[in-house]
């Protein structure tokens, strides 16, 4: 489907080659962003880093599962195949709930989330659809819900970094590893 | 979360309580469409006797599988929740592709769907968000994909009801049960 | 206009033809959905059923006038051409006021009707337009004007129903019958 | 239901009065519009002029019916109710077609009407809602319909001075007179 | 750019002639809207009728850079890049603030304005893109911030004026004069 | 305007103080996004690696001038007041086109530039603004007008990482200098 060959590992710079392989020992296959960008490694490079600043740091205000949210949310909003399906199983996966990544995908008004949550994800999808709109009422209902303004960056840099990472998936014609699909579903499954 | 209360299943007239008890001898459980709707046994039959003539019907061009691929499809476009996971379900099971619900509920054009499925699925959309602008080059495209004008029909008729069905499931607040969410996405799930 | 032939009334069952003769005495013409949907028995039997269990019940805090109305609006919104000038038809009939279907079908923000039919449409384009965004707050304004919970049922079933309606007359060609246009719109017409 | 004031026939400048006055005769009332407006007589001048120049010459390729059609359509596409229900008027008139005015507000796609009125009122209708890209293959449709550039201006200056007009009326609550509902819907109307 | 020629200033009505030569020696150049309209005389007229008795008088509540502020920020709306830049420019050189044009255009929310100012634009934006829903609540806004009746009725007419300016202008490829562009962008800039 | 404090120079990590430095000594001033994102470190690395991948690489087969333009475009169409200012003025600077900012801002279809750098935009727009829907027409039409699959991933890749850059821009508050609006627009401007 992807429009664009995956490079072949052997060929790619070594920082790249670690970081993949990395991942491949930890989640039991190579997820296909990794390839799909590695063609282009300054850009990969660039991905990775801004990536890893947004979703693995670990002084946020925003619990790792409650960032995946804000990526799943958003990138359904942007009807990103990609992003949704592989954020939503490690959104699964974090929260240890099997069902939210589908209702936060489809309507995230009728997901079974904290009201906290809801506020977050409406603060998200204005960023990612009319964030030429957003002005102090946004924030002041993030703060009547315990957000402080640096909680508000990061959901607004997680939303902006995913819209770029839904455009780049969906023009690119990028396809989910069927791995996604299933995990994280059972009750059982563990990261 | 639903915003009216089940009834209670021996309260029912006796035709209600005969056919979900039935569903649920077949299903394992008893969605919660048949609950919801049926504190107004009149509208219920009303709703169950379209399902059916529309659903259930051996004399189609459609598969039932790809009725069921409709039904996702544009239940995601209006955003319904219990419609989307419920008949992402049954999809599943019918066509025995776990992954195909998820991928044409995100985006119909990039799931791994053949060329018939995707003209049908961009002729349901139309139908569900510009009903008023089909036109004789849409049934064109239909027909060089090997539909009939009563197929054009059959994928119109079930939008329609579909959307009807997705308007009662977001307005009165109505969940998918848990069950649907894990259903034929194991290849070896039976029906 | 319509794509889709007509079948000749001596072929239709029994129960069809009988429906059908029926309204022919009572309107002096037979509306053209009757016999568009025919050509599909048990179609037209749930179609008719739902219309009835909605549209003829006695039991409604709704007036039938209000009812026509909230179809009349939303069909208008769905731009079918069918329903507006049959259901206006009979709407200005019911309320005996030959100026209120033009109205709420052009824009009822500027309908000559009181406060409460202003939000009880207001709701009936919500559920036709954006009904994954309905919430409390739009419950809490038709309380607050005297609607019940089961008069906001009445209200979304009917905009659902009629969805359906305005789809399968747009993708159909299904055109309105002459005599639709002038009923009612002369102080002296009776039902 | 008007925000503003209307004037006295008798407070109005000469040259207001006398039109108002010699409209009030052909017409047997005056339209709201030459009161609603006469409250600023510069205005009132030079929007009356910008109507006749546009709906009263006689050296056009299109009849006086099929300008007020262009207005109609682009009117119900503004959703302004004293246009949709005076201008329906006018072409009902002109064009001694008493349905017309119904289905061109309604939904243009389904009216009884010939091909090049069908071109002419779609690009109207990109005229008035996406006016920024009109580009050569819009002209071209128009030529192969047999109209000429100065009747592609025609076309774009009635419905830009409408969309003037719909604005005005709908911010001020200009309200329609009642005798426009009924006008033209009989064979036997004259003007 | 332009599909329609523009006329011979020789060939044009004296009074138009007149009207450019005057504008030409004030301003050192003829805006191409004076040329592009003159090949309609009656037209021309009127429209100029209209634009003087909205931007010149000197009895309004707006000032004459306020109404060139709205003029600027609706046009953008509208995607017309002839009034965009020419308006832009006036509006610089009455508010002698270089950088107001380029804010309003592309975002008024963001823009170096009084809240004043703000509200006004909140307002004409909402009778260019949606004045069907204009309501009370729109008013009381504007009388909140000190805008009498007539002054909304002045950011009315001007959005209105302007919206059909702008559809003139994109529909027949008006462009802009080289000098717009830079006007008033320099501090030490006169009228 | 920016909710967000700009740390002070001293006090930031060496890397981006020498970058910055750098910056100011070509430009004259500190762009304004150098300091609003510098609060973060990482995620300041990351943009700027990101960015200067795309915009300053020399092997594309886009000129600087023309990855200016997409952002100028794109940025328009996400109404960030702060990206279509500052980068407006690098497009004037490196094309020497005083005129073709404030023309692809507006409506791209309008500006003066060549069908090639038309086709473009039209590009850039739609990953912008619908990246779901391209498809291997949009590829085709680029194709046809000499683009090759990598330029097409530049314009993407382009567009999305400037949609990051509007989406934080926008959320918070952040101002182009006053230095940008003038910059490019003097025939004699260098660089």
């Amino acid at each position: 489907m992807s429009r664009y060959p995956y490079p072949d590992l052997q060929d790619l710079p070594e920082d790249l080659r670690a970081r993949i392989l990395e991942v491949q020992e930890k989640a039991g296959f190579i997820p296909n962003v990794f390839l799909a960008l590695a063609r282009r490694p300054a850009e990969w490079r660039a991905f990775f880093a801004y990536h890893d600043a947004l979703m693995l740091k670990e002084d946020s205000g925003l619990s790792k599962g409650e960032r995946e949210m804000i990526v799943t949310a958003t990138s359904a909003a942007n009807q990103c195949l990609y992003c949704v399906v592989a954020h939503g199983a490690i959104l699964r996966v974090y929260e240890k709930k099997p069902l939210v990544a589908d209702q936060v995908a489809v309507n995230h008004r009728k997901a079974d989330i904290p009201a906290r949550q809801r506020v977050m994800l409406d603060f998200a999808l204005k960023v990612c659809q009319r964030s030429h709109e957003i002005d102090e009422e946004d924030f002041a209902q993030l703060h009547a819900h315990g957000f402080s303004d640096e909680d508000a960056w990061d959901i607004a840099a997680i939303t902006a970094f995913f819209g770029l990472s839904n455009r780049m998936a969906s023009f690119s014609g990028m396809m989910p590893n069927p791995e996604f699909y299933l995990l994280g579903r059972m009750p059982r499954d563990k990261k």
